[in-house]
């Protein structure tokens, strides 16, 4: 099956939004074995929407659109699909329902063109939208589809999930199966040499590596005609490839760092709480993303200011000052003081120069100290410290890169436990 | 002028890579006053590229084509380009030289399918491309222009900037000019309702509305044979406009929420402090996203346990037990107890339910509460209290818009001084 993506909406074209719903939408339907041909973008316009969808469908048999599903007057994505494929928008009762939950829910008031969001094709199977108010749908006719999400990307990424990817695997036949093996440490090139013969010798499965920020991703994935077949080739390859990167593996299952580290400690019960000066309240938010945290979190200290470490953490002025807030003796009483302060089971700290500037020759932009105090339940203690460099010339992605690291060393001590 | 984006390149619609440069030059050309039509994704493969390229030139008058200029054998757009405007490639003197030089000065090998990149379509200006090895080109024949820019971000907007706008510009006389107004507390139907008869009657300017996060966006654009006449018109929709939703305006300049509060407190000199519940550092993390926020932010307090917010911020266990840790009196607690122990200006906390579970039929998830004490040099005291009802259903979303709720509280107190 071959499929058309059509991205409706003026502020692509304004270059103000980087088209991440057609980069979301071409990986998915790739695993699942379907090959996307042509990405569009096209502005609110109903004549130039009505040509690129007629095009999409002549060209591809499955046509997804994102975009153009709001309440107000630009928004025509669904009167253009009626047009072309000659069906009209009827009241669909349960979406009118949902939107109106919605409103009542968030106490806002609904006005009159929000009733619009809830007109569909007549011939069209409804998705439910969790995450807002614009329902999508599906319209097959003749052996070409047309499906419509809407444009807001965590919209359009969850209704996929959990309408659209079904709808789809019913309509083709062949399984397809992946793994996705997440590493630390361990770059791009390094990661190919070390499995070039697989990748050189690969047919099914097929092995595909991705560099993200910090880290390297790797694809193993296969298509067969049976489900349990592509199953099996997979893991016998998974297993192949941990023998030999194994120590840089975090997760064969696609799993963030964050939550692999946050499942085992709520797994084991292991309480933790962080000082944070360049991170800014970054690991934090991080770790606080996974829902049940609250758990074995406990606090975290937000330490910006030099007063703030002696204050909050009693790091001494003298370390201040012959070490500077940016040093291994900082980093290593800051954790100690959260240890003080919350007899955590982690207790983990961190000072930098995150950038863009405070670097010099001695102590450039990108360099970190992270600290770990572990104490087990008998009171035993291990402290790592750890020297990095990160540079990225980038404030952001250096204070990112610097939370995995921070987590990666706790999930190292984790895996001795 | 009207424009189309051709990117070529399977990694595209493999989904492993997201489609930058089709938004920077659509930003670029934007603001050059030429309308972007469209963009068309493609990958290597003659036909669909000719295909493509063929309909490109022919709904617009600037076809720009990012990628497939590679020494490789699946690099094709060149061919292509001929092949459509019927022209031919020739060997480049000039441009087989920088690749001799290119190769020597980064001490590699150059390999003799390199030499293909030197090749160029007969009629066309070459581009010099200061960051690789693969020159660019555009060639106009009979009103319409075909330009081709390498795939690498760098190498394209690098050329871009030095060479394919200039010859733009040569060809184009008009001058366009907008202004991004951003706001908050408004949903997109409400504003359209407010502006109605300006949208309607609209020709130029023009006004265009995005919902994104929690908050909008206006789009205030002129397109006229004068830049200042542009700038002029522009000026006045944003005062009229202005003058109606004034209110829930934040920047007429297309800045963040967090960059404007960021900007005032470091211009008055004005310290800040926090204390997180529910968003469990993330305020901290979006603040000290902004550079140079050491000047003003002091310290957060991620009190996420309940002993925590009485260790640390003097929250009575009484005031827990009877409101609970989300209620206003806590919230209360919270931030007089930062202030307690910073003494800065603003002294923000919040607490709620960020979901997905902990929400009861009281105290549904989505529920938040901020409490906000501003003290001035004289040792003034405001207190500014706020429950906030925000559902949507998806924890870390929860937590954005509630730092956004928070950034705006200061920025309502900062609009006083």
């Amino acid at each position: 099956m071959q499929a058309s993506i059509v991205s409706v909406g003026t502020e692509l074209l304004f270059g103000q939004t980087v088209n991440t719903n057609a980069t979301f939408l071409s990986d998915r339907l790739n695993k699942m074995g379907i090959d996307v041909m042509y990405h569009f973008t096209v502005g609110d316009n109903p004549d130039r929407l009505t040509e690129i969808l007629e095009a999409a469908l002549d060209k591809t048999d499955l046509v997804i659109t994102t975009g153009g599903l709001g309440p107000t007057q630009d928004d025509l994505t669904k009167e253009i699909v009626c047009r072309v494929l000659k069906d009209e928008l009827v009241l669909n009762e349960p979406a009118l329902l949902a939107i109106q939950q919605f409103f009542l829910k968030v106490s806002r008031p609904m006005t009159e063109n929000n009733i619009k969001q809830a007109y569909v094709p007549k011939g069209a199977l409804v998705f439910h939208n969790a995450m807002g108010t614009a329902p999508g749908f599906a319209l097959t006719q003749k052996n070409k589809t047309v499906a419509c999400l809407p444009g807001p990307p965590r919209e359009m990424s969850a209704m996929f999930d959990a309408s659209l990817a079904p709808y789809i695997e019913k309509m083709t036949g062949s399984n397809i199966f992946y793994r996705m093996i997440r590493t630390y440490g361990i770059g791009e090139s390094a990661l190919e040499t070390a499995l070039i013969d697989l990748i050189d010798n690969q047919t099914d499965p097929t092995i595909a590596t991705y560099a993200m920020e910090g880290e390297c991703y790797l694809r193993v994935t296969s298509k067969r005609d049976q489900l349990e077949e592509a199953q099996h080739q997979v893991n016998i390859m998974v297993d192949q490839i941990v023998a030999r990167i194994g120590r840089y593996v975090y997760s064969v299952d696609g799993q963030n760092l964050v939550d692999v580290v946050a499942q085992k400690l709520m797994e084991k019960g292991l309480t933790i709480s962080c000082a944070e000066s360049c991170t800014g309240g970054l690991f934090s938010a991080t770790l606080t993303r996974v829902p049940g945290i609250s758990s074995v979190f406990d606090r975290g200290f937000v330490t910006y200011s030099n007063r703030a470490k002696i204050d909050q953490l009693g790091v001494l002025p003298e370390t201040l000052e012959e070490y500077g807030a940016v040093s291994m003796e900082t980093a290593n009483e800051m954790s100690n003081g959260v240890y003080r302060a919350t007899g955590s089971n982690f207790c983990i700290a961190v000072t930098g120069i995150a950038g863009p500037e405070g670097g010099t020759e001695e102590k450039p932009v990108g360099l970190v100290y992270i600290s770990l105090v572990y104490t087990d339940e008998k009171g035993n203690q291990q402290v790592y410290s750890e020297e990095k460099f990160i540079q990225r010339n980038h404030r952001e992605k250096n204070r990112e890169i610097t939370v995995l690291a921070m987590l990666h060393q706790i999930y190292r001590q984790l895996l001795l436990l």
